[in-house]
């Protein structure tokens, strides 16, 4: 046993890690998988899937709310936080079953523990070595606290999933994916929620209008939030906080959000000490993921770039495939769609408006918007919000971008149109389903062909 | 007035009819649209929105059920069908004002009557002769009744819209796309259903996977169904019917729903006289909508292929672009993508096995498919189904079918593999959003490319 040579060591279990170990075996190469906590990692256990575990709960309590409107007599009696932990933790762990269950099945090594590389081809994990012929960096991220102690009424994502109770009010420090993700499913569940943002807007890194909308739609649901202001200080109280910002303004609350990003899980590590190139934490690799170090090899949250689960699946799968000698397609930020589960849903892939002038300059560049208010399905939904296409004036579409109640499951076909750089035409001359919210797509592709069908000018 | 000479006079301003309209308009030709009743025709007034809006209350009175279980705390008082039907007829007012307003901005003469077709370039109104140099004929549908009278507890979709309350007991004939609908709403809203279908299977346009897939869930919902069995007689009793099928069974209920299909509505319309080519009251009409009667058209419901608003939408677009010289893609009914709301949702587009392996040969084709149970989202929502794939064995991908909760909003995406005939490859390279239902479409492109990811085999 201690004499195998693996083809591939992965030090990390998580999305990049488990993607790289199972497409690793399916192509027959040896793989050990390292994980000191459990497989499937931040994304499955303290990320992506209890987040939207819990929205759904919100999405549900807001539908009690509002069913009288639609004719179904009901009244919200209250929240049951520990049911709904119950709820969220009942599909992590069937999701985490699964997994484990698929790991098993294709014959990957799982090896429990603290794992550290030692050189290029070795990863020792308590005091044992593990000798790959590849080793594969995974080892993932965790919440920033901006030199925050993380206690009590002050917390990340990662306490606040396991909340026994809703506060009755919080502060949520960063107004980015998973600061609006928890204002919005803190709102419905019945919390004051103030969002302190130090840029100008909320979720910065969509497209301007995209912001727009989703704070208009969060004045109306009552969700503050203040924009262009720095944080300062945090006075802590027996069961709440004071927090200061920059301009001088204080905020009370039950509880302190600390959601500012999250940063690479790579120290103590001993990637510097075998020579890996790195810069500010983050593991420096090229498209396929190689290190400067020959045979290391980085995936997921520690690679610059989006920090997105799926991202690190693709990552993983592209590092299998190019150690077992095929020719990947390398992943692509700008093609790795994003959805921010909030509600409204906001869904996005290419390049916004902004990032598309900048690169082709502003004549170059075109844009088209549907309204879901010209949706029949977005108004059975009772929701708001529109589409957004970018694209150059003779084609291809570059950007695409949605906001509404459940939008973000739109993301695929705008991630084929910009993928496959079609031109409005192309997407234009297609039948959407009536009535779906997909029509909204076939619309603002009509608009932007010149040739708009529901749209009001 | 009387001496204008449109360019398009349309018979019926449902889908097809408005759509024509609206994009003649916009190509400058001078439009005039006749309609007897309301601008938006069956599918805004009688069909698909009323049907959708009932669909969701139906959701929402699940989703007040099921939501102890996520910890929201809810009690469902009653369904309150008077209040139903304001959210519906709210929804129908709000989209119909809003078509109003395009055909007007649009500088279209909407004329109120009833239409005859009196000569190819010309329909009377009133005794009033609208001239034009093309005649588009687009008179839609209405619901079957096999010869029964129409009045109490025997019914199509049209009254069934319309009640005051929730039947106690139904029988549905018909398992189509509208039988399974109203089934799913009225069992939700506390309604037993039976339905009685002539052939094998329920859906049985669909896939048989999915025939398969609708038929557990609908067990598992209690909604009892009846496939292979003949409608024979239904006895009328004060407040209930009896219905009969032709194997000797009998079903009791409150109501039958008569939901066996849509025939042409072209009776007494001037078609034949004027000699146009007729089948069994359909329309004959070319892959441009052109009828055998130069300057005469025909779009939608009344042209044999599959009855769906946006197919009519699409012929609508393609005549008023051949009119105006325009050179439109005909509109191919395989790539009309169709979506079935029944709970869980149904979405299709392109072949199924069987109709591409009779197409291609048994050994030409393969599929894939990935079940709901690996994807997180899907679970969230506590929902079972898969995403199938039909495909060539060396691409492309011939058909893409669905079945889950909220799945019918995937099939935007399923549209554009199949329409722009992806290999599995050029899908299963595409990253696809954690963690979405539309995931469940990259794990079954990569299972099709023979590089499954979560799937168990």
């Amino acid at each position: 046993m201690t004499d195998t040579v693996y083809d591939m060591v992965i030090l990390g279990a998580g999305s990049g890690g488990y993607a790289a170990a199972l497409r690793g075996a399916q192509l027959g190469l040896k793989v050990a998988l390292i994980e000191a906590d459990k497989v499937g990692g931040t994304c499955l256990h303290r990320g992506c899937v209890p987040t939207k575990a819990i929205l759904h709960a919100a999405e549900t309590a807001d539908t009690v709310r509002e069913a009288s409107a639609l004719g179904i007599r009901a009244a919200l009696e209250g929240i049951d936080m520990p049911a709904v932990k119950t709820y969220k933790d009942g599909i992590i762990s069937r999701m985490y079953k699964g997994l484990q269950g698929l790991v098993a099945s294709r014959g990957i090594d799982l090896i429990q523990g603290w794992g550290r590389l030692v050189a290029p081809d070795a990863v020792e994990v308590d005091g044992r070595r593990i000798t790959g012929k590849n080793v594969i960096l995974a080892s993932g991220s965790y919440s920033k606290d901006i030199g925050q102690e993380i206690s009590g009424p002050v917390m990340t994502s990662e306490q606040a999933l396991e909340l026994d109770h809703v506060p009755a009010s919080a502060v949520i420090l960063g107004g980015g994916v998973i600061g609006v993700e928890f204002a919005s499913a803190w709102a419905s569940l019945g919390c004051q929620v103030t969002i302190i943002e130090g840029l100008p807007r909320l979720v910065p890194n969509e497209d301007e209008a995209i912001s727009k909308q989703l704070e208009r739609a969060f004045r109306k649901r009552k969700i503050a939030f203040r924009t262009s202001t720095m944080f300062e200080s945090v006075e802590r109280h027996e069961d709440s906080v004071t927090v200061r910002a920059a301009d001088g303004t204080t905020y009370y609350a039950e509880v302190l959000l600390i959601a500012v990003g999250r940063g690479p899980a790579t120290a103590n590590l001993g990637y510097e000490e075998v020579g890996v190139s790195m810069d500010r934490g983050f593991v420096l690799a090229d498209e396929y993921g190689r290190t400067n170090v020959p045979g290391v090899w980085a995936v997921g949250d520690i690679v610059p770039g989006v920090q997105l689960a799926h991202r690190g699946f693709a990552q993983g799968i592209v590092v299998a495939e190019k150690i077992a000698g095929l020719d990947p397609t390398p992943v692509d930020d700008v093609l790795v769609p994003k959805v921010t589960f909030c509600e409204p849903e906001i869904a996005s892939v290419g390049l916004t408006e902004a990032a598309a002038k900048e690169l082709h300059g502003e004549e170059a560049v075109t844009t088209a918007e549907f309204n879901v208010a010209g949706n029949a399905k977005s108004q059975i939904l009772g929701t708001q919000g529109f589409v957004k296409l970018v694209s150059l004036k003779d084609g291809p579409i570059l950007g695409f971008h949605a906001i509404g109640a459940r939008m973000g499951e739109q993301v695929g076909e705008g991630q084929l149109m910009v993928s496959w750089e079609a031109d409005a035409d192309d997407v234009a001359s297609l039948v959407h389903a009536h009535p779906t919210q997909n029509e909204t797509l076939g619309e603002a592709a009509m608009a932007l062909a010149g040739k708009p069908l529901h749209n009001h000018s």
